[in-house]
């Protein structure tokens, strides 16, 4: 099994980190990682509220393996009592992305925690090194859900590696055992990996959003703010999602402007009733990789079955 | 130094392609990466002539080294005696991109050289391996110049080696020693770097162009079709091109409908000044790891001095 200095360090059997995706990396994708070797995340997105993730932690205690926790930088401002409830569970990993504040870096520090954060370039990076945060997300471009789309996985991994010292996860696309392999060919600490666990069946997904995401293929996916406008989510406009593209993205994608309340209200309808031809399912342009519907512990065996 | 059985087949030391890149890879520059014991490409675009190409191949004669020739899809299809031309100079690698007729490959075979192509997805890779093409240059969307942007470079590499037994070359956003690691680590049979030489000494880029590329960084690449648009190349609208992003691009990227005389004549002046404020320079996301001007041979060697 591949191994880092870094998974080494954090006692996980494998260099593989869960994304703490909002609404799809519960507690229980979160266990069967860390039940697996791996770093189990849960994730709190943008509807982060005390009681969601205390729900979720459920499934981590007693768990007797390391875990952690992923954190929206507005949502740990607006409510402290998050970054409290997320302490006080006893992650060995706490992530915050898409901020600019810190002082939840010294907190997390003072509860012997680990801090990380996603960054999309060098300059974002070189920031959170100064902040004190203690890995480094480096998130490309391929990378599904939010985030900045500004430079590819492979060439925002070396580049960082070749100007920073702290541990670095390689996340955006990888979803092989061949992408595994060439991240840690990089001297990246690990892999940070959302699609192909989001379609695990310990996912918090709909059963029906898995079969979607086992179809799709590497080029039907679309970066997009048109879910976000339409829902009134409070992400910035420098942070669209990748996506499935389906009939929304292709109507309403770059034209968020012209959203109108009844296009509002068949979107609420089609995620209500799982129709995914117009609700959202977020995925990386790894999706194509993710060719059946499996167990986190079956994702990362077959991940790590490369020889990396 | 790295070899994979491709570079040892093709008699290589390393396994490192120059990107054939119109108007910047000529003769020169093939020669000089032939010599330091990868595989030197001569770059026909869309602007090729028999003559031009005549003109590059006296630099590569009596090398005593395998060299290659790149050419464009509807190069080949409109001037049948540029096919000839380049296989009758005996390239060691023939590879056409941009095109969906085939009939290059049976010739190239005929004259006993390798052929390879180009290609941006899974769907576009079955095609040209179907059609017998010998070797696949995954082309990543991080590339600079022109390329169908779609997939990332590590996700496309990794997902058609995945599905094709021919050789495929890495390209898209390597510029580093860590970068040639993490696709050879893949199983890939080698990289095909563009940005890194074209800011060599032996490109036939200008020295201005080439301090203009030093200088730039992760961020600051974008895709667009403006300058096609504005110097009536023919590319089609599938194929933008990766460029430094410069106030033409801020005011005419997605917006080449508007484009005016003043506008073009203006470009026209920078292009014949050497002014890159406007003028395009084709690069892809690895520029921000082209931090100096160097012989080819240098960037070989630092690209292999990771331990890969």
């Amino acid at each position: 099994m591949p191994a880092t200095p870094w998974s080494t360090s954090m006692t996980l059997d494998v260099p593989i980190v869960n994304a703490p995706m909002g609404g799809v990396a519960g507690g229980a994708l979160a266990a069967a990682v860390s039940r697996a070797g791996g770093l189990g995340m849960i994730g709190m997105g943008s509807a982060a509220t005390v009681s969601a993730l205390d729900e979720q932690l459920t499934h981590v205690r007693g768990l007797e393996r390391p875990f952690g926790i992923g954190l929206i930088g507005w949502g740990v401002r607006s409510r402290p009592a998050l970054l409290e409830t997320a302490l006080a569970a006893g992650p060995a990993l706490l992530s915050v992305s898409f901020g600019d504040d810190w002082p939840w870096v010294a907190r997390a520090h003072d509860a012997g925690c680990v801090t990380a954060t996603q960054v999309a370039d060098l300059h974002s990076a070189q920031r959170a090194v100064d902040a004190g945060v203690q890995v480094l997300v480096a998130r490309g471009a391929e990378g599904g859900g939010h985030g900045r789309p500004t430079v590819g996985t492979l060439t925002l991994l070396t580049e960082i590696l070749d100007r920073v010292t702290v541990p670095v996860l390689a996340a955006g696309g990888i979803a092989s055992g061949r992408a595994l392999s060439a991240v840690l060919a990089t001297g990246a600490a690990g892999a940070w990996i959302g699609t192909a666990f989001a379609a695990c069946k310990e996912s918090l997904l709909p059963d029906a959003a898995r079969a979607v995401m086992i179809a799709a293929g590497d080029t039907d996916t679309v970066t997009t703010r048109a879910f976000d406008v339409a829902l009134g989510y409070p992400w910035p406009a420098t942070l669209p999602e990748r996506v499935l593209r389906n009939t929304f993205t292709d109507r309403w994608d770059g034209r968020e402007d012209e959203l109108d309340s009844a296009a509002i209200d068949v979107l609420h309808t089609a995620i209500d009733e799982q129709d995914y031809r117009v609700a959202p399912i977020n995925a990386g342009q790894g999706v194509g990789e993710v060719r059946t519907v499996e167990p986190a512990a079956a994702v990362i065996e077959r991940l790590c079955g490369h020889g990396g």
